[in-house]
This record gives C-alpha cells, sequence and structure tokens, in this order.
C-alpha cells in the first residue's frame, strides 16, 4: 500500500508503543472522568430505554456496559457506553475542534480491551492512539467541517473509535487503513439534533461502528487505501469547504492533542462555561442573589448563540443548550452540575424569569473560552468581570483534586460512597492492572 | 407535532394501507429479484467473511440472514442481507436518481416482519412505502448530494429502511418522525470506498440503522421533528448545494416512483447498461470477436467516466465498476453477468487488449440509460448503434419472463432447481402468506 496520509497515520498508531508518561496520566484522568459521568448517566430515563433496548439484542457476552449487569458483544457495548457517556454533555473536550474524543474512543478501547483480555496498559496506549487520531483528523477539517452542521464528535469519533480497537486487535497498518476506510465511510450525525437523545448516540453510534470497523479489517474485508485525502473521501465529501493536511501529519508523535484537552466543570455544553464561571464568581464575590438583578449582559464568542441560544428551555436536555439557563442557574445555584438541569430546576418560576434577563452580544475577537459578564442590580450598581479561559480549558485545566471531586459527587449517589471509592481507585492504577476486564464490572449497581 | 416535511411523509406512511396493485406486482418484482441476488452473493468471498463476523456477534434468533443457517437480531440481519443484496451491484435502480431502494430496503421490511410475525402482504405494503420514501428523499437532494460524492443508496436509504420497520412496527406518525430523525443522523456512505466491500456495507448500515431507528422509537426514545428541513438537518448539511421541498412531497399517493425503478440485466454499475447493450447488440448482428476489433468508441453521459472509468482493473468489484471492462466483456462473452466479472475473466488477455482499445467523449445531453456505441474493425468498417434506453430501465423494463429467467440463472447454482423453484414460488405469491417467516429459511443452504 503506497504512503497516503492515511497510511501514514496508520502506520504512526502500530509503531508507536510508548507514549510520554504525561499523556499516559491525561489519558487515565479522562477515563476516571468518563467513568463518573457515564455511572451518573445510567439512571437518566433515556439510558434505561437504550438499555433495554440492547438487552433484547441479546448479543454474545464479551463486554461489559457500564453501571449495568449487561454484557453483550464488544460493539453493542461501545453504543451503550458511548451513549451513556455523551448523554449529560459532561464529558471532556478538545479546545480546538469542540470534539469530544473520550465518549467515541473510550468506549471502544475498552470494550476491544475487554474481548482480547488486555492489560490496563496496553488499554490506555490505545484510547491515547485513538484520541491523539481523532484529534488531529477533527483539526485537519476545522473550522469548515464543524461550521456545515456536522457533530464532530460522531463522524469524526468513530475513526478515533477504529484506531484504538484496532490497535488493541493488533491489527497491522494495511488493516488499520481498511479500518478507517470502514469507520470514514460511516461517519454521521448532524448538529439538528442536539438537545435530544440522537446526540449522545452520535457518540454511541461512533464507537461501536469503530469497533466494528476494526473487526471487519480483522475478518480480512478490506475498504480503501485513503479514505480521508480520496477525491471521494472524507475530506472531500464532509468538509468541501476546506481542509489542511498539515493539521493531520505535524509534529506526530512530538505533540499530542490531550494537552489541549479539557475536563468539564459544567454538565453542560462547553461554549458557555466561561459565563458560568463569571456569573459564580460575581455571585461569590458579591453575594447575590436572583431578586436582586435586573440584567445579565454577556459578550461572547459567536458560538454561544449559535450552539447554545434557548431563551425558553423546556426539557434538562433543553436547557444544557441553553446559556440562559447556564447564566441563571449558576446565579441562583451557584453551581452547573446535573442537579442545575433537572426539570424542577428548569421549570423554577426564579430561574425561568432570571434566564428572560439574560441579554447577550457577540464579539467577534473572543474565543470560545473567554467571556465578559456584566450584572446589573435593582439599586442601580452594575457589576463585572472579564473569564480569560474557562474552568477545565488548556490553560486553566481541572486539577486532579477538582477531578477527584467530580468523581465522588457524581459516582456516590448511584453507588454508594464505598464502591465510588473502589473503582476511583482501580480506575487510577489501570496503568497496572493485568487485566481491564474487572474495571467495569465494579460499575455494575 | 407541527406539519413539516418530514412529519407530513411519515402520516403519509402511517395512513397509506392500499398501494395499487401495480405497485404491489412491482414490490414483488423487486423482491424476486433481490432473493435472486442476494442467494447468488451468498458464494462471495466477502460475504463468508462478514457472516462469520455476524456469527460471533451471536445476538438473539429472531431474524434470519438469507442464504445461511445464521438467525441474529432484527437489526443484524438487516446489516448482512443489506450487504448480500448490494455486493454484486445487480440490483435495482431508480432511474432519476441512481438510487438502490431494495438493498437497504427490503432487508429492513423483512426484518421487522419477522419479528412481529407480519403477514407477507403487510410486508409487501412496508416495502412499498419506504421505497417510497427513500426514492422521494432522493429526488429531494439530486443532483447535488449525489454529485458531492455521497453514496446516495447509503445516505438515503437508511430513511426508507426506518420507514419499513417504523411501519411494521406500528408506530403512529410521531414516533415515525422520530424514527427518521435517528435515521437520518446516521446517514453515511462515501463514493470513494466504490470498488472495495464498503460499498455493499453501505447497504447494510442503512438498512440495520434503519431498523434501529425504528427501535429506538418505539422504545420512546426521540431524536429531531425535522430532520431533513432543519436548519442543521439532512437538506443543509447533506446537500448544501441545494434541494428541492417539491421533490418530497407532491403527488404523494398518487405518483409511486416504483414506476422508474428498473431491474438489471448486468451485474454492473448502470450507467454502463447501455453500452453494454450497444455492444452486444452489434457483436450479435454482426457476428464480432475480439480480433476484428481495432477500437469501441463510446459516446456517453458524464456520470460514466465520473463512476466507472477504470481502464485496468485488477479485481473483480473493480471491473464491475470500469466500463471499459463491461464494454470488452461484452463483445466477448455477449454477457454482464457475474460470469464476466469473475478474476479468470477479469486478467484474461483478451479482454483485457480490448478493453484498452475502448475510447469515450462526453455528450452533456445524453441521459444515463442512453449510449452511442461505435466500432471500428481491422477490416476497415465501421459499425454503429444508438442506444436509446438500456434495458431495465424504466422505458424498457425488464419482462417478468426475464427476471424469471434471471432468478433461476442466480439460485440454481447455489440451491439447486429444485429449490430454487420452490423460493421463487413462495415469493410470487407472498401477499397471500400468512407470515413471512418461512420465506428466507427456504434460501437456507
Amino acid at each position: 500500500m503506497t504512503a497516503t496520509p492515511t497510511r501514514t497515520l496508520a502506520s504512526f498508531v502500530v509503531e508507536t508503543d510508548d507514549p510520554p508518561e504525561w499523556v499516559m496520566h491525561e489519558a487515565k484522568r479522562t477515563l476516571v472522568n468518563l467513568l463518573a459521568i457515564s455511572v451518573s448517566a445510567s439512571v437518566h430515563p433515556s439510558s434505561a430505554r437504550l438499555l433495554v433496548w440492547a438487552r433484547a439484542e441479546g448479543a454474545a457476552r464479551q463486554a461489559r456496559i457500564i453501571a449495568s449487569d449487561l454484557e453483550t458483544s464488544p460493539s453493542l457495548a461501545a453504543l451503550v457506553n458511548g451513549f451513556l457517556a455523551h448523554l449529560q454533555d459532561y464529558d471532556d473536550t478538545h479546545y480546538p475542534t469542540v470534539l469530544h474524543p473520550s465518549a467515541p474512543v473510550w468506549p471502544a478501547a475498552l470494550a476491544a480491551a475487554e474481548e482480547t483480555r488486555a492489560n490496563g496498559r496496553d488499554a490506555l496506549v490505545a484510547f491515547a492512539l485513538g484520541c491523539e487520531a481523532a484529534c488531529r483528523i477533527a483539526m485537519s477539517v476545522h473550522p469548515w467541517h464543524y461550521d456545515q452542521g456536522w457533530h464532530i464528535t460522531g463522524t469524526v469519533g468513530v475513526l478515533g473509535a477504529a484506531v484504538a480497537a484496532g490497535r488493541l486487535y493488533g491489527l497491522d497498518a494495511d488493516q488499520l487503513t481498511h479500518a478507517l476506510g470502514f469507520a470514514g465511510t460511516q461517519a454521521g450525525g448532524v448538529r439538528e439534533v442536539f438537545g435530544s437523545d440522537g446526540k449522545a448516540l452520535h457518540a454511541g453510534r461512533a464507537a461501536s461502528n469503530g469497533v466494528q470497523s476494526a473487526e471487519f479489517a480483522r475478518a480480512g474485508m478490506t475498504a480503501n487505501p485513503e479514505i480521508l485525502a480520496g477525491r471521494r473521501g472524507f475530506w472531500a465529501v464532509l468538509s468541501p469547504n476546506g481542509h489542511n493536511e498539515d493539521e493531520l501529519l505535524g509534529g506526530l508523535g512530538e505533540r499530542w492533542e490531550l494537552q489541549r484537552n479539557g475536563l468539564k466543570p459544567y454538565a453542560n455544553g462547553v461554549v458557555s462555561h466561561p459565563i458560568q464561571d463569571g456569573v459564580i464568581a460575581l455571585r461569590n464575590e458579591h453575594g447575590l442573589t436572583a431578586d436582586q438583578v435586573t440584567r445579565i449582559s454577556l459578550r461572547v464568542c459567536h458560538l454561544v448563540p449559535e450552539l447554545m441560544n434557548r431563551a425558553a428551555p423546556t426539557t434538562g436536555l433543553e436547557a444544557k443548550f441553553s446559556f440562559q439557563h447556564c447564566a441563571a442557574a449558576a446565579l441562583v445555584d451557584g453551581a452547573g452540575h446535573d442537579a442545575q438541569f433537572d426539570l424542577d430546576r428548569v421549570l423554577d418560576p426564579t430561574i425561568a424569569e432570571l434566564r428572560s434577563k439574560v441579554a447577550f452580544e457577540i464579539d467577534p475577537a473572543i474565543p470560545e473560552h473567554e467571556a465578559y459578564v456584566t450584572i446589573e442590580l435593582k439599586d442601580g450598581r452594575t457589576v463585572s468581570t472579564h473569564v480569560e479561559h474557562a474552568s477545565g480549558s488548556p490553560e486553566n485545566p481541572l486539577t486532579d483534586e477538582q477531578l477527584t471531586e467530580k468523581f465522588h459527587a457524581l459516582v456516590e449517589p448511584v453507588l454508594g460512597a464505598e464502591r465510588a471509592q473502589t473503582l476511583f481507585d482501580a480506575a487510577w492504577s489501570l496503568d497496572e492492572a493485568p487485566d481491564v476486564t474487572d474495571l467495569l464490572g465494579l460499575t455494575r449497581p
């Protein structure tokens, strides 16, 4: 097979056995985060519906579903686990592209690792490489691809999932190139379904199709030697307005995109995070309550109204894509956890009234992790702040301690404190585990 | 739910119980054709690889795979059956759009019918409605969508598959709208993988995702009320250069697109069919052999070189997308059945030399079922012909007798004459069958 961009990427994946230690540490942090949000998401009604469906599929018991007693085929486990990981929009975000890499890639890595009885270190390496591939493919089509309406977590995630699974299946570079071919031609997911079960399904489908793409290549099936750069390939068809090959391959093995992957402090769309940081800072500094406020004025990146302009959300999922709700709940509750998107908070009259007082203007010069927040008060005062780097962004990352707190806050209500600690310890020492098989079993309720 | 284009289409599907009798007859013809090509495809090595994979998935035994002893989940059966139906490029073609409707839609209808123990007539109605929906959605984005590089059989087929399965699951119009939402946001398949296992996978994935989309809606999951016309929906994202809503909804229930759906006389890409008609006509009229020929000159539609310009194919699959091979094999063998794409025919020196003598020019005024064929001979003579409507096209359809011959030619080598006849009779009387469950069982080797 000739050296094409896709084949070059595949060779890098096959030949890289020792990512830097900080990359391995960051990979573990993403897993701790993923387990926390997935366990938390398992009690959501949409998860219950999907689980009933998955149980009826009745597939062979080779891989585990998080926070369930169900074992199923690797690709089906990846589908459900990908759905869980993305359902609450509480997963990690690759800042340059708004890709959520863990939700499609980790479930694929875990399922393939379970099937092959891989050790923990190999699973972490597979995730790191799948994540790297996904982030780089995302950068190669950003911003044109996302701007056209594609949900990049679905469309690009499937390629990262194929890399992670293919690496654990021991594919050679040619086979992995075909796996990427199958994955790329199954890429899908449009932004129209944001705010519905469809969005989380994108991550699940990407994880599942990634696993299956690697399985197809392992079975000797063949796709195409160049799915990215081919004349009718991913770049041409899914990003017709532009692409950048240098972003795909430049500095491979030297620069790792996990450095620009952030863990979220708030359970909602990432572009409103600096708003919430600012509102909470002003609330705490000045002891603000809702009845004092006449207006919350925001100066923000264009993506905020583009993605999250919902002045009157009626469901929890819609509220997660309403910057007005995020701002109002931040002022009233001082937080943006899942509890702030429960239906009773969405319908709360105080929050609803405050949502109607949120105004915004777009500043083209502002990137998505920055915001200016001004709050006008009934007594005539005006307080304001500038958030340059939202918490959870690469310049202001969640600390290991903050991540630990987030984990326990999300997992303990489902599993209890003792089992939460056991799961936390197992995830945090995954690089020493001889087998990943037991890890997900620790999430069983 | 408000009346949107998608919701209007869903209402039509839910409320239509009696398609015209000619539509029901045409639906049966597509099933006879689908069974023939799928049984024939079952002995292909790619099919064997996919079947080994499907067996390992080990899903619950609810639906049958054609020409196999394997029973599996409805969506997995739909995946494999869709792959089989499209693998040899011998399936039906909706002429206005180059959509192959049966390969994604019939496997979804059959799987859902098996799961629900539907009778034969209900399965035929479900197919007719799924096919109608797919063809109309295809027309609404043609030619922009295909020209961008999308394989319309995959991208649009999933919506037709969701309609067929959703109809058999008894979804109401709102649920079916959500099923279409899930289906549309999972649409995928790029033309880059033509000539590989990826192309047939598009049909299988569409069938499978269509079934699952209907299952998700049945389970109470929700997607989006308007997947087609939404701001970031199918039309905007997958057909940014244009769409036509009138083609989707105009004359619903009066005009049926099965009228423009053709069954193929040749086992290769449809755009070369008029070439093969012309070459075979000249061959038979003048008793031509390869050693007499100095040049075969073609005047053709732009899609011929666009889709099938492979002067030196090296595999059977590539040869099916080589108009040069199709023309050369037609002259040497007088046919275009699967046998003409066996590797020994692809590598045959006489055919290979003749391929190099095939020249073409594009005539922008020529539609895809028309061609001018001129053959220059060593003795100085030139013979030529004009094919206005390729055999199998709507204006020159395969007769029931030709279809019967095709069925037996394809099925008898696999199942033997007696069982081929039994299967044929069962398919042809499906509208009287109390249960479709037994039909696919008759294909078991």
